[in-house]
């Protein structure tokens, strides 16, 4: 059965990928930045976006996609930001997908926006299949849910450009071994961009901010 | 591609489904009572089965199967009780199936055992639509995960025949509201237990302890 699911996988991926590359070249003629944000549930990623807004808002013209398989929790409180947020409700599906995701664009008023910070599902294993047409690929790693985690996900840390190490400001709480954690995603990924961040502090942003505005589209 | 993909999803949960049936009834022959015991990545899962063999094994005989996608960490810290472990790895599938079960059961000395707790791919979307043949569900919420996830994750709530809050022992470091929490769950699953757990303290497994004993197959 698992060979059946894997190729039935690889038809639905293949589709994907045509509409994820559609997806950029739509993103590139408006000079967008799209930013896939992904992790477990309950990792941080509506934090995260919420303060990456809050930090470039005068500098940069943020647009926010929500992939959620039920509720509007999330969207609701990035709109108090006043800023355009799309929320899909995925209807089951584990993951977004790059014709979520085109809807979604399409219902952005594209030539007012710098960057797309997209918030991907609650999920550390299916998410990480689906190309959505964005330019980079960040995750969260709550350090309540462990040092191990590479090791047991490794597609996910594999993919990422950064590995962001979220609620830094409870590691007292928790046996996390930070030296640990970077040795085995370097291992698997060398060329990630590792930083500790805690969206409640503040602590980390400064580094995740600056690299986010190093990577807009001019 | 959504109905394209729930299309294809029923079919093998119909075959899955069947496959689960002749689990139970294979467990059912040798009075095995089997867990599925589900949640996010981090929330507690090995934590909280080796505090559950220690707890008990002196009255019930305990097999274990371990799913991840990759790595043998979790079944090594098992084996370390001395009793019967078997890892699955799901080689990049995101939750274990009836089929993957099937193949631990025959690898397990089922005329020995009194109960198996199976613990799945850290995922709390997919798992909870796998049948496994298992008697009863569980599902650990970590504290740090945040009181909303009932309305983000609903499935595997509606499901779950116990519902562990996880993490206790640091729930003065997070801003989780137990009462709607318990609000949130009761209303998608009025008869769900819901238990608030510490395995790092030992705080309330005792009352899990005692729902797990009365379980078993007599």
């Amino acid at each position: 059965m698992t060979v059946k699911v894997l190729t039935i996988k690889e038809d639905i991926l293949g589709a994907n990928d045509e509409k994820a590359r559609l997806n950029q070249e739509l993103l590139n003629k408006h000079k967008i930045l799209m930013i896939n944000v992904m992790s477990s549930p309950g990792a941080g990623k509506t934090s995260l976006i919420l303060q990456t807004i809050s930090g470039l808002k005068d500098i940069v013209r943020f647009g926010v996609i929500e992939g959620d398989i039920a509720s509007t929790i999330d969207a609701d409180k990035v709109s108090k930001l006043d800023i355009p947020v799309i929320q899909i409700n995925t209807a089951g599906s584990c993951h977004l997908d790059a014709n979520m995701i085109e809807k979604g664009l399409n219902s952005l008023p594209l030539d007012e926006l710098d960057v797309i910070l997209v918030e991907n599902v609650g999920n550390l294993v299916c998410t990480a299949e689906f190309a959505l047409g964005e330019h980079k690929r960040v995750m969260l790693l709550s350090v309540p849910e462990g040092d191990d985690k590479p090791f047991k996900y490794p597609l996910m840390f594999i993919q990422a450009d950064v590995v962001l190490v979220s609620k830094c400001d409870v590691a007292p709480y928790f046996d996390f071994n930070f030296d640990n954690f970077d040795k085995a995603v370097k291992g698997l990924n060398p060329k990630a961009r590792i930083y500790t961040v805690s969206s409640k502090t503040g602590e980390g942003l400064d580094e995740w901010l600056c690299w986010l505005e190093s990577e807009i589209i001019k």
